[in-house]
């Protein structure tokens, strides 16, 4: 028998101003990972918030800042759905750009300012008050929860691969669902079904021990150059990345992919003006634009750095250059096997004493539209919000988010975010509206539900 | 009639102490360019010993420092010559390592120290003292001489071309010479017949209005990449440079050009050492290395700047990216030519988007073995000094001294020097000694003499 969702709407309702305050006392909550503030505590807030509801949480260690865990048993379930979110937030300079100090969640009409009141904290708790809602109508949830609360989202997860790893057993689900983040722009309602993946490493070139007179460019290799041919072997005018094989894993977007990207609402000239040039790569346009974005990995250079850097003339052959080098990847590709292939391209092309330092990495993923994970979103959104919602077959940037998760579990992943569009995330004065946060806590439920019926 | 340097030689040995107390009053007037230090008074100071001597000097404005001009005719003589110097110093720092304050010309033994004392103040003052010594012997000094003392060597005599188009019949001559520096470390004098020219320019690509999200990079260009493939484009890995009619000027190196790089004594393992390297550029040794080094042109980077110049990770398309690449020329070479074909290069190859700017040039100079001026020096250093000069028939490095004035006025011009080995140049406890000093003196006499009998 599917739940009753009235009820558990019309619990939501009722309990609306309580929900409302529990929200502004998480927000009130510090959490910067990046500036290790808070964010223990919050975790303890969590868990505790998450216990009171009837979650079995736990803190556990990682590496860094500690993963909320908790599990939701329902008997009569037959699928687990992994829940993925994050309780650490960014940063809150500059300061003085506040209109409301970040960590009071002042009510202003009906926003609720302060740092992580979207992302992802109003995210978070939407899952916690769903079970509430189910447990206190005397209903069972329709799925098996598992919960996984990252405290390092913001500065990129860097703990979550081996915490994933380590307890793979403990984490193992049907799919995955992550919420953060708001509607679009547009104000519909945003589902994602995967993430780029990236590959970012430094390759260094080392020539005379120290800088020298150029005039002494006659008689000792210049690190720079040699950095600018190694480049230009990895990547032709045109775009086309020479690196042997690099292509090969890649999948073409499938005919359901190619028409999410039709109704997408592609728009060249707000893409242009946000990306601040006059013309694409390549003279793409519309709906190859959008594909490009997508579905083709690129090689980038982030960052190049020999020799003098200040103003005016210094003649020196540098004694070492650096450049910095990341690979947007596409679902399939795998960002170790791709820095052994460019390892091999060098070599090959006779660049052998450059030196490969990977950074860091990012699997990519990508979830098929017709996955059930991702159904139930599409479905749930549009009974919900009664509007069609913007679905991503994949995200242009990369994360460690639930798509990512469900890659590296091996399941169906899938992403959407409750807050009100324009949320001002990332910078000062974000807001939650309460109506994006109630509304966010019955979406929650429906796509349970929705889950566990398909 | 030749004149009698056996009587100039005895009255320069006669009054050396009072030569040597005018070398230190000179040391102990500063003369920092780079810091606007003292030069004013520097050149006043000169401008009075020559008068001293009898040479008609003035001080004359350029749009930096002064240069301190002066004239001496001889009323039989038939050639002119124009003696470039330098009266300005390097500064001093770091102070501390100096045993002797820089600017009191202490005398410890033989060595007078002091910043300048070498380069190239004893230099300069050899003219004066032998000029003096021509005239309190009753002889007339057997060339007319021009003298052109720059106050900005140190700081790359920015002001001089223009000085040098300003007063071009002023300065009109039949040859150039210029004292600087002393011997060789292997304790040869040193003579010099060229040296190298320069341009210096930096291009500069631009991206996007300001850095973007990397995952942009598949619909934005890259400033970075554009400018891999601009250079690339510029020269190959066999160091071939492929600017259009690039090398076309370039006369090859005589006969008699290399017959003097054999007798140079060039060593691989010394160079290799000064370098830092293990190996030369392109697997050359010896001679051909040496070869190299003083008669082929460069296309080098100097610095490269593009993104994120910092530690870690950060996945940017940079808003722009600019490269400084300096052309050490050759003879022949002129560097605005140059600059043409640099640009023609770039616009010819899809680059014409891409901003060229340049910082400075310096001209090439190479003047022949067989010039008077040069056969002048090599005799007068085979007598003065009883031993074979090393020459260099040309200089690796660029700068505006008598080579370049010469080619500058279109007639021959060479360059010595009367300091000791290892005079510490440009560094802390710079000296000159006094015999070094005295034999410049005398040098400076015979070689008036050889070119006016030449």
């Amino acid at each position: 028998m599917p739940p009753d969702l009235a009820r558990i709407n019309a619990y939501i309702d009722a309990h609306r101003d309580r929900f409302v305050e529990e929200l502004r006392t998480l927000v009130r909550q510090p959490s910067i990972s990046s500036q290790n503030y808070g964010v223990k505590e919050c975790g303890e807030l969590i868990r505790k918030m998450m216990e009171e509801v009837g979650i079995e949480a736990s803190v556990l260690p990682t590496n860094g800042q500690p993963v909320v865990f908790g599990r939701l048993a329902s008997p009569k379930a037959v699928k687990t759905l992994l829940i993925y979110n994050h309780y650490d937030v960014q940063p809150v300079e500059p300061l003085d750009a506040w209109e409301h100090p970040p960590f009071e969640a002042t009510m202003v009409g009906e926003r609720i300012v302060g740092r992580g009141s979207t992302d992802s904290k109003g995210n978070l708790l939407c899952h916690l008050k769903a079970v509430e809602a189910f447990l206190k109508t005397d209903q069972e949830v329709p799925v098996n929860l598992k919960f996984l609360f990252d405290g390092e989202e913001e500065i990129g997860s860097p703990s979550l691969p081996d915490f994933v790893e380590k307890h793979r057993d403990s984490l193992a689900a049907d799919g995955s669902l992550s919420f953060d983040g708001g509607f679009d722009a547009s104000g519909q309602p945003r589902i994602q079904l995967g993430s780029s993946g990236l590959l970012y490493i430094e390759i260094r070139a080392r020539g005379p021990k120290r800088d020298l007179h150029s005039a002494r460019a006659r008689l000792v290799e210049n690190p720079a150059w040699k950095l600018v041919w190694a480049l230009q072997s990895m990547k032709g005018r045109d775009e086309r990345i020479l690196i042997d094989h690099f292509y090969d894993d890649i999948l073409p977007p499938t005919e359901e992919e190619l028409k999410l990207l039709e109704d997408s609402g592609w728009d060249d000239r707000a893409h242009l003006e946000e990306y601040g040039v006059d013309r694409f790569l390549l003279g793409l346009t519309g709906i190859a634009a959008s594909e490009r974005l997508l579905f083709q990995p690129t090689c980038n250079i982030s960052g190049f750095k020999a020799g003098h850097l200040g103003e005016g003339m210094k003649t020196i052959v540098p004694a070492e250059a650096l450049v910095k080098v990341d690979f947007r990847l596409v679902h399939r590709q795998n960002p170790l096997d791709i820095l052994e292939k460019v390892k091999r391209h060098l070599a090959k092309h006779g660049f052998s004493d450059l030196e490969v330092h990977c950074l860091g990495y990012i699997e990519p993923s990508r979830t098929p539209f017709r996955s059930r994970i991702a159904q139930a979103l599409i479905s749930a959104a549009r009974e919900n919000y009664r509007t069609e919602p913007v679905i991503k077959p994949t995200g242009e940037a990369s994360g460690r988010q639930g798509p990512w998760l469900a890659s590296r579990l091996g399941i169906e992943g899938a992403a959407s975010g409750v807050g009100p569009p324009k949320w001002r995330g990332h910078a000062p004065n974000e807001f939650i509206t309460t109506g994006h946060f109630i509304d966010g806590i019955k979406y929650a439920a429906n796509v349970w539900s929705k889950y566990a019926q398909s």
